[in-house]
């Protein structure tokens, strides 16, 4: 491209600080590229609701749709209702831009901290990333109660699964997985126990494993995966699993390669009929807000992952290794979030 | 008790060798107590289901409600198609015996294999307990396939979430909080997303805190635990979550506390309507099945659940000292499964 032209969500907390770091990242590898990158704020999140009690409305999703992809800093505040934000912004926003795909990756940086003994567990590191279905199961809202506040009260939560909805996410894993220098893809999932959606993934896999002969497949249980990603992450390469299972691996996948502090996400639509968007796992961080220490660094790798899906994957390769060596140096002294920022920028 | 009628349900794989350990750890402890104990074999599993095609019968569930309690080894065999054993032998012996219950304590003790960096995440060790429900969520069957095969397939699965379900087991979470040193209890669900079956957890809680006002309650969503499980999982005292969400936990508790081969379980019927069920949460492990090296500790373990749960605390307390001090001696030869079972029965 020789132009981008980006929507930035900065959001609530400590969202605003991490995305100008990223943006200033995305600006210098922009300018070097010969790319023109043009930005425009937009605000959704917990200060907009407090003030205007909206949260994302019809009119922000045709503003946003008018952009190449979108950079969200982070969503949410405790003095707004558990809930209203994710269901009101977070999830509107995925279901609407059509984000089937969530692509998480976690890799271990040198120096990056985890909670492993990596001697022992993943002596060579490790290099995966999540492809989560970002649509649909039981995130889809299609839940209810019954005489609620009773002793005869039921609530219920439905898990919706489509082959449409699998297919395309199974598909752009596929895709992702035979990209990648050892082509294996682990499906996670229940079928054991959750048999009508887990034959349903573990068929289309089966089918679309028929177009990736040169992919190796394997599957695990959820609570399988779990303990493989703290006894043997370097078993994996590309997981894909659902919305809800892939929320929980994704959060457990960075922990252990360093901390969501560390942890970017794309949410793509990849028939790019709509901007997909680009996000630290991370939240708004409350408690840290507005002091100028919160570590930019899953920011801007998320800002990595959209130069890659906007057609620039040289300074997208950049950004991640100016991040990785940045990783590799640091040292115990604690260091603020624009002093981060300079340091990734002085290393592209 | 003056005397003790168990059903023993030695299963597939390596069932059988490691609950004959725990039998005689059984045997042992209460010949010393004075305690009479009878054992009944019943034949549940994968070598029933080839020769018989039965699963679980109505006779089955009459033979095994004549007991006192029930010690299995473990069910499942990959000659049987997935699914098969856990939703015809598993989950309808939970179901029918009512066991909503599921507790699953994970301790570092001393000289456990961890795959954490201990002296980092857990410098003074950890002691938690899952308590998971056994007789809902997504585990009731609850889910259907429509236009199955076809791109026009939909897959559903229904958690169910009742007052009644999530009620007595909550109540059994904050009686076991109420009795250990620390007096904790956090309520892990999703209620951000899962806003129905959330709330009614969340409310479920708060009514029974108030019957406990000396149990510290907090909450987490349950990718936020997965995170705290490995970064600070000395955080944790006791956990009260839906059966998926403790499905997944305890294979991530059990994984950092030393491996699923020490991992012990216990199905409660709390109203002591039906016996309650004593396991290892590992599987069959059929690929080492027969050769007489299977760890029997979490078969031990959970016969040391079931002393405690009949009225046999102190008999309990000293079979689980005795796998710690045999945990603390263990050096790196390998041993047989009679070996260990005879060195843990020898620190009795
Ligand atoms: C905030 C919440 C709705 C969200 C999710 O569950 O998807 C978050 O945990 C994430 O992983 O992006
Ligand atoms: C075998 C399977 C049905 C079972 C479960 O999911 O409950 C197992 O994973 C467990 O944790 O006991």
């Amino acid at each position: 491209p020789t132009s981008l032209d980006l929507a930035i969500v900065p959001g609530d907390g400590i969202g605003p600080e991490v995305v100008a770091e990223a943006v200033l990242v995305l600006q210098a590898v922009a300018a070097d590229a010969g790319v023109t990158l043009a930005t425009t704020e937009h605000d959704l999140g917990a200060r907009r609701w407090h003030a205007t009690g909206e949260t994302l409305t019809e009119h922000d999703l045709d503003a946003l749709r008018a952009h190449d992809a979108i950079l969200l800093g982070a969503i949410g505040d405790p003095t707004v209702p558990s809930g209203v934000l994710e269901r009101g912004v977070l999830l509107p926003l995925r279901f609407a831009l059509d984000h089937c795909v969530n692509l998480r990756p976690s890799r271990l940086f040198p120096g990056a901290t985890s909670p492993l003994d990596l001697d022992r567990v993943a002596p060579e590191g490790f290099d995966l990333v999540v492809v989560r279905e970002g649509t649909e199961g039981p995130y889809v809202g299609n839940g209810g109660a019954l005489r609620v506040g009773t002793p005869q009260e039921i609530a219920t939560e439905v898990s919706v699964n489509t082959a449409y909805g699998v297919e395309r996410v199974v598909r752009a894993a596929f895709a992702h997985a035979a990209e990648r220098p050892r082509r294996r893809l682990t499906l996670v999932h229940k079928h054991n126990v959750l048999v009508h959606a887990g034959d349903l993934w573990r068929r289309i896999v089966e089918a679309v494993a028929g177009d990736h002969p040169d992919v190796t497949v394997d599957y695990l249980h959820v609570d399988a995966a779990t303990i493989f990603l703290v006894t043997d992450p370097g078993r994996f390469d590309v997981i894909v699993t659902d919305n809800l299972f892939g929320d929980i691996l994704t959060d457990l996948a960075a922990a252990v390669s360093g901390g969501i502090g560390l942890a970017a996400s794309a949410n793509i639509d990849p028939s790019q009929a709509n901007p997909s968007m680009f996000e630290p796992v991370h939240g708004s961080a409350p408690d840290i807000a507005g002091r100028g220490i919160a570590d930019p660094t899953a920011a801007i790798l998320s800002a990595a992952l959209l130069l890659d899906h906007v057609g620039l994957p040289d300074q997208a390769h950049r950004v991640t290794e100016a991040v990785a060596a940045d990783l590799a140096s640091r040292g115990s002294e604690p260091r603020g979030t624009s002093q981060v920022g300079a340091a990734i920028r002085a290393r592209l």
